[in-house]
Formats: structure tokens, C-alpha cells, sequence
């Protein structure tokens, strides 16, 4: 993509009403803009950072045998009073609205309902579980003071997904593939998170963890054991019976991305999802349920990773994985050589933006530090007279002089990784 | 994919609300379930066919020069007061509600006033025109009267885009390129369309065109001459002032899939959208909309490509290029003669969908038909002990007989193709 034409509306100063790191530099860097209190929309650079979260998601599901459906956000009272929830659920989250034939309504907060009553209308024998249905959907949850841009906004993307197995046993051998799937998709990701043990709240059942990428701006107190596997939030930690070394336990903030529950018969018990076992018995399925904060995960990558310049993208994450900086937009040598390396960068499966304004080379710079994609090429005059332009790497700071053609070996190829 | 554990709950009789083919095929064929009245959810065949529709308007719309945005569903009632739109809107279509702090918004039926908004705060100047945004995003619109499935449901997934320029002379230049672009979206898929003139309705402006799948269960009524250019909604046609000869005149049913508006003023005016021109002067931009139904035409696409059996999807849009069927789950020469295909077909770039389950042929064929793969892979024991499989061609009922680790030379291979 070429800036000259790109819809990326960056801004120099702070907006005064954005309080965290990454709020501040969503806005700054053109990627979002507020529509409401915790609604945004996504601008054109947002919205890659977004699809690249969302595919490592599909990937790893998809790898773990989970099957992609996607449900409505409009839901009827009904399901939800079936359960209880359509009163249960803590006070205003949940947006309630009439039609115009003045039937109760939600905007979906969360999906268990919906999907609970997808099985029990569809699936009637043991044989055709396991089955694990997962969404990249759109939510709504109307909380009550929505703050730190994507970090607690309102309406936000969400994966959600629920497993549905014959038994306690099978549930969590379900439950287990989620939870490695769940490694596989952070690990990819570049992030530095934990898994924590965690309570499971208003949603029922007994089993739960969380997944937190670790920033100081986090909302919550995580403890872990730095040389060992104790992970726990807080507010499930007991000095008197964790046998971890006190001198062994560090206490960091986290930003929950991730949360898997072992549901049980919550939903399926009220709902009447039941299925044939191999003897011929009605039985009540045991469900799961594994969200992912597919919106939260841009911000809190961004808290996790930046500097007093500008977001620094883990490259998994990268809208773009480098920056072409044409230092002298207008120079013939510059244009030509830029315009070449543009071709070949994309032709070598790059995912290159490519800064052809005329502006200063100075606010160019800014820009593309702010931005944070991984590598810079940067081309200019002189560099062009010796044959060699300069890679500057976004997070080290480090700056390579290389010939023409050539790319850092530390620069890995999206396009070569897949085959 | 196996259909051994895929979720494809198809049925075999007629759900005796469903009115229309598509309506009931999309529920025979398990590609979707309804929620509530005009809402559905999405399942795993179904949304395959969604995301090939996606993926082809957003492929031509990102070739075309425009780029994606993501906004919100949820939107404030201050902006379409800017418009008058608030009270102004078809009665009841807009669902509208009120959030915990009792603030008027409404679930998005269209999205001009959101992005004229977006455009305002962040473009100041004609040097950063033309710019054209689009997303796909879920829409809601509280019909009086859902009826036909996802014809005319309430909830459904549309592309919009919206173009900016400094004229209303560059405005027709951004319309012209999204007509081209809409012949090609719907040329790729394989479908029978007409594009019409078309009144603007309430959306202001003074120039529009539809794009009309042909089918018989169509809504609208459309003139066009068969041999030549002239084609319109039959609300526009004056026979008088129609200079085709009457013989030449044909009237055939359409489903409108796509409109594209040129909207002058209409919005950007009282939202003061302005721009400063090269002369300095502060000049109110002129804009155009181009929607697209991406689940409509999934409905559109099965009313025109259908017979008795179930859908005929044109390959573009079918959610597996082939379905192999296992004439004898169990034999083992069949079983291991199935997983050779399917690996190898697979490795080839097609999309297959594996019929591995303990079910009699008959049954299989017939399942096979309902869901319309282009081609299916019928693998017996008789034809192995020949060396040969044999391949049927879903549109045309040909079979052919060829030897084990060839294709029929019509089917094309999507990978093939891409490279």
C-alpha cells in the first residue's frame, strides 16, 4: 500500500482523553476512532492488525478440530429466561431491547444460550459428539463506565467457542485440547502472557483458566511461581496453601485475553440438550465454553510492546511487515529504486507500506516509528550512490547497511513460512 | 473436511415454513437455522459459501482502490438527527434503543451517516481525494415482515462502500469504477445478473443502477431488451419515451444483490463534510454508496441454481469443489482408495468434502445431491477392481469413468488457478 493514497490518519499530539498506552497510540497511529463511549470504529490499518489476530485464531482452531459457524447478535428473551440469565445477569451488561412487535430482545453479550439451543435442535446420539462450534463475532456488553479504548470498550470482537461432549471425562479431554490450542495461538502471536488458574464467576460450572498478557497497565493481579508451573489471579491465591516458596513468587498485572470453562450441565441441564448414549439413554451433555478477546488482544499487544516513540509490533501481529521510507519522493534515483523495491518486496510475499509523500524525511520517520511495523527500509541519496540503502529494526533500534536486493536475514518471509 | 464429524444436520423433508428453494434448501442442505423471526444463524456449510462471497467482493472492491473499514453495529441517534434520518427513516425499519445512561442509539440499518462523520474529523484536504471505504459487516433492519430466509431477513451480512471526491465530475468517475467492479463480483460468481437503472428511492441523489439476479422467485419485475442495453426496474419504465421495439422487450423476475447510489450533497451537506479545494476554497464533498447483499445472493445464487434434488452451486461460490463419496465404508479397498483421494485431491488445492460415514449409497447420493458440490467422486469396489472412479458432474448429471488419479479436465483447480 502506497501512504500517499492510504486512509491513515495520524496524529502528532496525545488525545487528551485517552489515559493508557494503547488507547493513546490506536488513536494516534489512524487505526481506530471513537464512534460512542466503547464503541470504535476500525480504520484501515486497525482493521489488518485485527484480520491478523482473528486467522491465527481460525488456524489454531481449526487445527484443534473446532468448526467455524457464525450466529446472530440480535437475540430473543426467551432462550435467555430458559436459563435464568434474562434476570441473573449482572445489572444493565446486557442490552435489552423491544422490536417493533414489541418482542424482548438482547444484543448478544455472549453465546451459550444461542448455541446450547443449535445443539439440542440438531444433534441427537453420542455418535455424532464431539463436537466443538466456535464464532469471530461481534458483542455487545453495555458496561457501565467503558474506558481505555479497546482495553473495556462495549461493543468489541470476540471468538467465542463451546464444546459439547457426553461426558465429565470427554468434556475434559475437551477441555484440554482447548487449553493447548490456546498456548499454540498466544505462543504465535509473540506475546508474553501466563496462564492462570481463575475462579469462573456468574458463567457456572467449576473448571477455568485464564490467559493474560502480562503489561503493567493490566486490570488484573496475577501471582506466579517464576520458576515453576503455580499461576494464579489473585483473587484465587491462598499464602496457607500454596507451597510455592515465598522468595519464588512474583506478582505482575495482566490483561485477560483468553478464558476457557468447564461448564458442565449449566446450560445443557435448564435447556434440555440431550443426546442417545451407546446404551440408549437420555443424557444431558457437558459443555465448555473458550473465549478469546480478538479486539483486546490489538490493545493489549500494543501496552505489552512500545516505547516513547510508538507501537513496536510483534511481527505475527504487523499490519505491514516493513516500512519503505522514500527519503527524497520526487529524486528519479530515489523514486526508481523505491518503486523497484516496492515491486520486489511484495513479489517476494512482504507485506510492504510504502511512504511516497512529500514530506520531510523527518516526520516520515515519525510516522513509521509510530506505526511500529517490524523493519524500515530506508532509501536515500547517498546510500543509492554506494549501492546500499539502510533496515532499521523497530524494536532493537539496530540499523543495517545492505546492498541493493538484499533483505536482513532477521526478516522472515510470511509467503516462504506457509510453504 | 469428513462428514463423519462434520456438524451438517441436513434433513430430508421440506420445513413446511419455508416458502421459496432457497429458503428451504438453505435449511435442508444445514447451512443455516433460524434464531428468531428474520434472523439465522450460520453453519458450518453455510458460512463457507458466506466467506466465498466475501472474499470475492473484497477482492474486486481492494482492486478497485477501496479500503476496508470495520464500523460499529451500535450507533448514536446524534449523528442521524444531523440528517434528519432519525425520525425521517421508513417507519420501524430502524430498531431503535436506549443504553444504561438512557442514550438514544440504534442497531445500523446503513452506515452514511457514520462514515460521512469518520470523514469530517479526519480529511481536510482535495490532495487526500479520492477515497473510497467499504466494509462487510452485519446489518440489522426490523422488517415489518421477514419472510423467504435470508431474502428479506432482518439481520444479514452486507458489503457498503462510500466514496468521497471533490465534484460531482470525479464522483461519477468513483461510480463508474464501482459499476465495473460490480460486473466483475458478480460475473466471477457464475451468476445470470442484469444491471438496471433504478430510482433512488429515499436515499437521495439522482443516479443509480441495480444489479438483479435473475430468478423466478425474484421480488422485483424487470424490462430489458434482449438484445441491447436497455434494462430497467418496471417502476421506471415509460413506454412512451422507450425507443426499444416492443418484440425486443422481454419482463423477467429479479433479486436485487447490489445498488449503487450517487448521492451528491445529501448527506455531506448537513453533516458539513468539506474539504478545502486547490484554490483554497472550503467546498462540501460529493459522495456515492455502493451496497452489496453478501447473504442474499447466497439465497439469489440457489433460487437461479437448483433442481429437484437440491442446489447446483456455481463452483465459484460452492463450499467444496468436490464431494467424495465412499460406496463402502468399512471394505477396506474402498476406504484406503478414499484416503488416498482424499489426501491427494486435497494436496492438489481442491476443497473436498469426504462422505466417510456407515451410510447406505442411496442415502449418500441423495445427500450429496441436496448440498450441490460441482463434482462428486464415487468410489466403489467394482470400479476399483477396474482401476477406475467414477465422476458426476452435479449441473449437468454427465458421468464420467477415469482411470484412479485423474480429474475430469472440466473441473479447475482453485490453487492452479491463484498461482
Amino acid at each position: 500500500m502506497r501512504l500517499s493514497t492510504y486512509f491513515l490518519p495520524t496524529l502528532k499530539e496525545t488525545p487528551s482523553d485517552a489515559k493508557v498506552p494503547s488507547h493513546q497510540l490506536m488513536l494516534r497511529a489512524g487505526m481506530i476512532r471513537q464512534l460512542t463511549s466503547g464503541v470504535y470504529n476500525w480504520l484501515p490499518l486497525g482493521l489488518r492488525v485485527l484480520k491478523k489476530i482473528e486467522n491465527i485464531v481460525r488456524e489454531e482452531m481449526d487445527a484443534a478440530g473446532a468448526q467455524e459457524v457464525f450466529l446472530p447478535m440480535v437475540q430473543p428473551a426467551e432462550l435467555w429466561q430458559e436459563t435464568g440469565r434474562w434476570d441473573k445477569m449482572e445489572e444493565g451488561l446486557m442490552l435489552k431491547l423491544k422490536d417493533r412487535h414489541d418482542h424482548n430482545a438482547c444484543l448478544g453479550p455472549t453465546h451459550e444460550e444461542v448455541i446450547t439451543d443449535i445443539f439440542r435442535k440438531n444433534i441427537k446420539s453420542y455418535r455424532q459428539l464431539p463436537l466443538n462450534l466456535y464464532q469471530i463475532q461481534t458483542k455487545f456488553r453495555d458496561e457501565f463506565r467503558p474506558r481505555f479504548g479497546l482495553m473495556r470498550g462495549r461493543e468489541f470482537m470476540m471468538k467465542d467457542a463451546y464444546s459439547f461432549d457426553i461426558d465429565k471425562e470427554k468434556s475434559m479431554d475437551a477441555y484440554e485440547i482447548m487449553r493447548q490450542a490456546y498456548h499454540k495461538i498466544f505462543t504465535r502471536m509473540g506475546l508474553d502472557y501466563r496462564q492462570v488458574a481463575a475462579d469462573s464467576g456468574d458463567i457456572g460450572g467449576d473448571k477455568s483458566h485464564e490467559f493474560q498478557v502480562l503489561a503493567e497497565t493490566g486490570e488484573d493481579d496475577l501471582i506466579f511461581d517464576k520458576d515453576g508451573d503455580y499461576a494464579v489471579n489473585v483473587e484465587k491465591h491462598d499464602p496457607e496453601k500454596c507451597d510455592v516458596p515465598e522468595d519464588r513468587l512474583e506478582q505482575k498485572k495482566g490483561i485477560e485475553v483468553g478464558h476457557i470453562f468447564y461448564l458442565g450441565t449449566t446450560y445443557s441441564s435448564p435447556m434440555k440438550a440431550l443426546v442417545q448414549s451407546d446404551k440408549g439413554e437420555e443424557v444431558t451433555v457437558h459443555m465448555g465454553c473458550y473465549g478469546i478477546g480478538v479486539s483486546r488482544i490489538a490493545a493489549a499487544a500494543i501496552e505489552q510492546c512500545h516505547d516513547e516513540n510508538g507501537i513496536i509490533w510483534p511481527t505475527p501481529l504487523a499490519p505491514y511487515q516493513i516500512g519503505l521510507i522514500n527519503l527524497r519522493t520526487g529524486n528519479d534515483a530515489c523514486d526508481s529504486a523505491c518503486e523497484k523495491l516496492y515491486a520486489d518486496l511484495q513479489a517476494q510475499g512482504f507485506e510492504v507500506l510504502y511512504d511516497d509523500r512529500e514530506e520531510p524525511a523527518g516526520a516520515k520517520f515519525a510516522n513509521m516509528d509510530l506505526i511500529g511495523l517490524p523493519w524500515q527500509c530506508i532509501v536515500g541519496p547517498k546510500g543509492l550512490d554506494a549501492g546500499k540503502i539502510e533496515w532499521k529494526n523497530r524494536a532493537t533500534g539496530e540499523r543495517l547497511e545492505l546492498p541493493l536486493g538484499q533483505t536482513p536475514e532477521a526478516l522472515s518471509c510470511p509467503k516462504q513460512k506457509a510453504a
